[in-house]
């Protein structure tokens, strides 16, 4: 499939990057289950999909790696070793795999060589992601052909404060790894169709509480940048949204594609 | 110590509430590291002080605790009794604070009458506190008489996006807590003394990359709205800063001080 797309709306432009896409998103949010389930949807399409994983505490994957981190460490070996409690083995990971940043980078680049997709699923903890150096060092070697999937799940979203939250997180992100960022709502088939309209206009609206003037400038600064992002809703069970976010990825993939 | 605080500037205001703090920040960035030398700081000057923990997966506390949730549950307990991976046994950890939100709740309204001031330390990974909904309906129950902090390592800051990632993070968390807010850079034993100054300035500047545009908008926004916001430093070993966040308790404590 490389150098030409298969989607006849996209035949006529020549792509030039392979996409490399790194998931993030707190645990629970179904950052691996997307990857396996959207990434075996890519394939049905025949296009050619390549994994890394880096969350040393996974138990199972639903998709084979082409690099796991769990070849060099897991939660558990760094629990005995360093006699840390989770939390402590949590962050020591975090050392680790900064160690391991050249040879990740390296691994990308081939991938990057052979196949179509590259999906970089990140540690079961955003925050380690977020607080520490090593995904940061790591997205910094491939982000001008990379794109960020910021993953939430939508029963996450109950007030509209919850929404001006999600899209600062997103701003947050973004700007901590340099990188385009999709605010992608997961477990989209748990979400009334219309809610996040819904909790839009009530954000619109005023939030009122505590300290409602900062909440309402925010929020409207917010929802002005929000332009500039994009927030789709997907379930890795239906497949709701799969072609949002495959659309996504071509305008990313391909030069006649802007995303911002 | 109740109805009268004991330093001398503040001994004409009356007192009307008793400060609830509830300490966030992701895993090591010294939470109950803070809590305990801190809350030591306040007795050694006749406070009295008392302590809930909520992070079932602490091996050793630095303070003894008048509501533990280890009396309930321990992550290696969760882990055994549902069969779960450290990931997904945080998660679950979660729901079953939930369920026990009441009964600390009701804990903290006692502890209140009690002492002048009780700190929460939350559990070790912030994502667990902020994209779930345990903590939310805790901080719901005392908001009007509580103060957060907000904690990251000082040694996190590098370069001028990580303090707007930083101050945005700690917007983000005050949108979703409805909570007065004070960022807390710990371990500013490691910091150079100016360090914080000089990323200001190289902010305001502009920080290229990119997606400069935007990044030079969040800047500006997140400057203007930070002078609504408290960022201090504090090192638990050399008790730099205490005295700063002291006086920012007893804004908070008395009716004369004003946090916004």
């Amino acid at each position: 499939m490389r150098g030409w797309l298969s989607a006849g709306e996209f035949l006529s432009c020549w792509c030039l990057w392979v996409v490399i896409v790194v998931v993030f998103g707190p645990a629970g949010s179904g950052k691996t289950t997307l990857v396996g389930e959207f990434g075996r949807y890519l394939s049905e399409q025949e296009f050619s999909v390549a994994y890394v994983n880096l969350d040393c505490a996974v138990e199972s994957l639903p998709y084979r790696p082409n690099f796991d981190v769990r070849n060099y460490f897991t939660l558990v070996d760094i629990m005995r070793r360093f006699g840390l409690g989770p939390n402590g083995a949590l962050v020591k990971s975090m050392e680790l795999l900064l160690d391991l940043v050249g040879e990740v980078s390296s691994k990308l680049e081939k991938l990057g060589l052979l196949y179509d997709y590259v999906f970089v699923d990140t540690p079961g903890q955003l925050e380690l992601t977020l607080f520490h150096d090593a995904v940061v060092k790591l997205v910094e070697s491939f982000a001008r052909r990379g794109l960020a999937l910021f993953l939430t799940p939508a029963d996450m979203l109950k007030r509209p404060r919850d929404l001006v939250f999600l899209n600062l997180m997103a701003l947050a992100v973004r700007v901590r790894f340099e990188i385009p960022l999709v605010t992608v709502l997961t477990k989209a088939d748990l979400l009334d169709r219309e809610f996040v309209e819904r909790l839009r206009a009530r954000v619109a609206q005023g939030l009122g509480g505590l300290e409602e003037d900062l909440v309402a400038e925010l929020a409207s600064i917010v929802d002005r940048l929000e332009k500039k992002q994009r927030l789709i809703k997907v379930s890795a069970i239906t497949r709701e949204g799969f072609d949002d976010l495959q659309t996504i990825l071509h305008e990313v993939f391909c030069t006649c594609g802007e995303l911002t």
